[in-house]
């Protein structure tokens, strides 16, 4: 790939509401890439260090007292924080590519927009304590939390807590993303999450393929 | 009491490098506020809640890999942030007395002045998260590092991360303490950490009832 902002791997971020249908694209582009003999780092947020996998057990436990609203988006981002310099950053400058199960567009959504919290601060985190780094292509699979829902339903195994927030919760998230997607239409790319699976996957090759017109997987 | 800035309660903050002896002149002085009947609210920071708690094994303990500065601010920051919507806060409008072993000050001292970060975002937190909470009384117990680690070898027991950290960092942070005392004259009560324990704990008393003519213990 071309050399980005003094980069040369390329970072794609996956965002969307719990149940639409991102962590199965990523893992799809994770298998072609590593067909193709490209084998990127995959992590996701909160997460992808030690450091951060803690953080991400804090946060998503149910069975610990909610934190406030604040302490999330500080939590949120030092999971972030840690993985952007001991992760990301050096695995882009050495030419490779990182796939991440959402990235800092998912905190302006769920705090920012989602809970109500100022997104300055929230973006002013990232930019100062994050190196402002970007992805270059945020695949946003925008989903009706309805379908969501029932989606969520059939996955085994206990929900964590963000996933049984009330809808009203993530309608707000979901305008919040595609408020983002609409500041930076560059970056983004909005694939419709409720229709089947197999129609995603194909919207997403063909799309990929013209954001990332070198890609050797695609 | 009078009523401070809309609220009932005493918030005394006690500051200073480890092995400076500010736990111990906390619980001097919680025990004299038990013995003239006031039950103070004890907290420390990182900590002071179930999840405070949870992050400061995180940040303190020695096994884990090293956080990024930023992160220290960020798991700091949220403990603290916790604390005062959870706890500190409430408190104070209950009209009951809260000690705590480090505040705000602490991450100003540590990661601005100690690892060199910019204040003005550690400050920011606190002032937009934190409800800009500030101690009535912030005493500092000002000492030579030199001192505070032949004190502390002395403990029983491994030391956590920043009790092993090197001296010259903690020359800095001792540094920026007194500069923040400066800054905040009518909040710090500043002491000589290097006498003997009792010559601080007298001056502690006799200083501190200048600074709160009412308090019920002194």
């Amino acid at each position: 790939m071309a050399e980005r902002g003094g980069r040369r791997g390329v970072f794609v971020s996956f965002e969307g509401i719990d149940g639409c249908g991102k962590t199965t694209l990523l893992h799809h582009l994770r298998e072609r890439l590593e067909r193709s003999g490209t084998i990127p780092v995959v992590t996701r947020q909160p997460g992808g260090t030690i450091l951060g996998e803690a953080i991400r057990e804090l946060l998503l436990d149910p069975h610990r007292p909610r934190a406030h609203g604040w302490v999330e988006v500080l939590l949120y981002t030092a999971s972030r924080v840690q993985e952007v310099h001991e992760v990301i950053r050096p695995a882009l400058d050495a030419g490779r590519w990182v796939l991440s199960d959402r990235f800092a567009d998912a905190t302006t959504a769920y705090q920012g927009y989602g809970r109500g919290l100022e997104r300055d601060i929230i973006e002013l985190l990232h930019r100062r304590m994050a190196l402002d780094l970007e992805p270059d292509v945020t695949v946003l699979i925008d989903c009706d939390p309805e379908i969501a829902a029932v989606r969520l339903r059939k996955r085994s195994g206990p929900r964590d807590r963000l996933e049984r927030e009330v809808k009203t919760f993530h309608r707000r998230v979901r305008e919040g993303y595609l408020q983002l997607a609409a500041m930076h239409p560059k970056r983004f790319l909005v694939l419709d999450g409720n229709r089947d699976l197999a129609d995603v996957l194909a919207a997403f090759e063909r799309e990929l393929k013209l954001r990332l017109p070198g890609c050797p997987a695609l």
